[in-house]
């Protein structure tokens, strides 16, 4: 096991196109009346600002990642990108799993005045780890090194003694979107809800993106990530409080969930 | 833990459309000029033989299917489908694991004289499985039936604690998917290559397909299942072979491997 | 021809789930802890407000569709759905194309004093529409009633004939798709930025949403169709002006274009 | 109008990975194991031969496309790949059709003694297309120039105005897909079935193929283009006539057209 700092790896492995196949792409489909908007950064803007997704689909990137297993089943689910993963049906996995930081796991644990339950998190997933990991060795009959243990029996399949690793392993793949795909990516996996340990690999990203595609990134962030959208009740309150009304959320036919959810919108819960 | 045969499930919650949708679809793809084509089974047949794959997308079936997570993980690579899957960030897992039956780990063992490997190797998976299970519960502070099992700390979050359970834990979803990409799914699963652990899953879907699309499953069996691709060059040494030639493997371009393969599909090995 | 009314065709085959499709998955994915969420309506409105979409793609529904030509050029680029189209390869088109009404190309010439342009294009486009069809006809070596005119020579193939149609001939389909792609379909084609032409087919699909899944319907209308985003910049402007201040373009960093469209959204240009 | 030789545009714009994008993601998904596969061109064999085709998904390509629409809407239905289409809603289309040569028309009228036809046709697809885009431009008030015709009208919007034109007139994209979906592309559309106004493309990309991927060029001609597929009731035949028997289509449950189709495949027909 390494340190969790140590192991999140999102390398770039290669790219096509850049802001400007975006631009070029939206170009085409505007034609020859697209003379007039003659600033990238406008175009792109205003591009995402009224979804006009396409363009972004013509810039693509193709990353090496290395993530905890229960992180890939999440990445997985976007399905509009090519993966091509490590597979253990074929292949030995390291001992490489993932371990929660101390804050992490007193994250979780606010209300605990002795602050003792994380430690006793981390040492029970360590040694489950390692000893899961220990009997995959000695499934496959296999000893760190890659040498057989013992002669007298064969081991079992590498596809089947891979079961009992956790879920906290260490896999890795390629994986290969387009520009368009990437931000939906993003923006999910970004979100505060989203889970820490996608979160990390989701901010990488995003660094990813600001030096890849400036124009694209400033107008991501703008557009997306530090937008709100409002529903047709929110905009008749914010209608009324705007022209001086006071408003309640009795006034209007949110739930209660809902106009908090306004008001933190709005910074003003 | 409940026997293997326990767990294995494959419900169909609904479908829509059968053979009839894929006719109905074809002939408006042929228009006026169809009435010929009288007969559905042949239309079917043909389809299939022609690799006129969009008429089979008008059908649809949702399943409620119950997988051990190595499962899924193979699953879930065909993209072409929707799924909503069991959340262990928002609930906690059974204690239902999947431990092969005896006759698929002795399987693995065949030139294992003593053949006692298999039962150190279900005993070590079921054991380690049971004791990952019991530390989840630890750590989320929580016993079987859901009670906190110590006041004085709060338990770790269960999108963290899920972590320490193995890949042979069973998660569950509901798999929804049109009636040409099941059958890419039956084709590839049902595969001798594939691994047995989806391979069973792969062959009740056989059988559901027999039942809802008679027609197609029998096309299916004819066209995909019991077929064979032979390559340019193979093609050439099956002419020679039916001009009574005799033909071996340096006669032709083939590796060792392939024609190893090309034998094997004219069932000459 | 006929007019324009006879033609739209947008009729329900067959469909697959309704809200509770939408529910049941929901529910799965939010596993045991979802007990307290009792209400359909309100999960269903926390489903929309929130893009967990998933849970919208379990329910499937299928339309044929009778559109003219220009108009399912727009409408294919929804990837996600399936499709069979009537085939002019193989098939006869009928004489039947789409004329703008009256009020829909004087919609183009609001500043036309004498407004009688309109008549010429109406019977501009007619007149193309019926003498491309003759030709069409006549390529073909076919009458109306399918019999062959001439003996003495073969008629052109229809895979070739064809091209010698105007865009405004209509074509039909079955079209296949899942609940979340199709209210995408109906966000960007019913958004009173689509052309008229389309924007006609959103509007009779959304009326069958209302019919086919009314809590999905009511929350799409709230959270997708009334509602509005505002960007970071947005937001800012918005604060100050809840806070009293008088804000102006130049008091911000938007361009005059995106000022505008914030106004608009809050209906107060 | 130009000669249709003139038109015919694909125009590789960029692209990302080669060959060895293929390779390095198969090896991945063999991990340690694959040392012994130490050959690229063997193992890009072996992908295709089995259906392996994820690696395939990892190199990708964009192109310039320049196509009579009635190709772009067959071309449209491969949605795997992104597309940026030129806008008749926002520009105006040339003067720019596809007429068929002399050796496509002919070729459609073999038992024509008099072989006039294709005379007549072409001339009728010429004026037809000449007079709708006289119109069109008309209908837009605009001359071939851009410049307006008429200061006391305005003319049609151009969404409306391009439903005069003929499906032989010319559109353009950026279309942009990866390695796999381009071989599907290709099998499908260089097939001899496919319209030969497509297929032409096919044949273009396919070159390029040649160039960018030798090794996958070579092995999706060897494993694609001249392979065959036969059904399980082919194989029996064939084996029985390895075995020195003589079949004939009634030994077999075989329809007439699908045992000349197996008889083609085995050029004995």
């Amino acid at each position: 096991m390494r340190d969790e700092g140590d192991i999140l790896v999102v390398r770039v492995i290669d790219y096509m196109g850049d802001d400007g196949a975006v631009v070029q792409a939206a170009r085409v489909s505007y034609g020859r009346g697209t003379k007039k908007v003659s600033e990238d950064r406008g175009l792109i803007h205003y591009l995402l600002r009224h979804w006009h997704t396409t363009p972004f689909e013509m810039a693509e990137i193709k990353f090496h990642v290395k993530l905890p297993i229960f992180v890939a089943r999440q990445w997985i689910r976007h399905r509009m990108a090519n993966v091509n993963e490590y597979s253990a049906r074929y292949s030995i996995l390291d001992r490489e799993f993932y371990i929660p930081a101390q804050e992490h796991l007193s994250a979780q644990s606010v209300q605990n005045r002795q602050g003792r339950g994380e430690v006793v998190g981390a040492a029970t997933l360590t040694d489950d780890a390692q000893r899961n990991y220990d009997h995959y060795l000695d499934l496959l009959n296999h000893d760190e090194g890659g040498q057989q243990i013992r002669d007298d029996r064969q081991g079992l399949a590498r596809e089947l003694a891979r079961m009992n690793l956790s879920l906290n392993f260490y896999t890795q793949w390629y994986w290969k979107t387009d520009l368009h795909n990437l931000m939906n990516f993003v923006r999910l996996r970004a979100d505060p809800h989203a889970q820490y340990e996608i979160r990390v690999y989701a901010e990488v990203i995003l660094d990813i993106l600001e030096k890849w595609v400036p124009l694209t990134y400033e107008a991501f962030r703008e557009h997306r990530l530090e937008a709100a959208t409002f529903s047709g009740e929110a905009l008749k309150a914010l209608g009324r409080m705007l022209a001086g009304e006071h408003v309640e959320q009795l006034d209007t036919s949110m739930s209660k969930r809902e106009w908090d959810e306004f008001l933190a919108k709005l910074e003003l819960s």
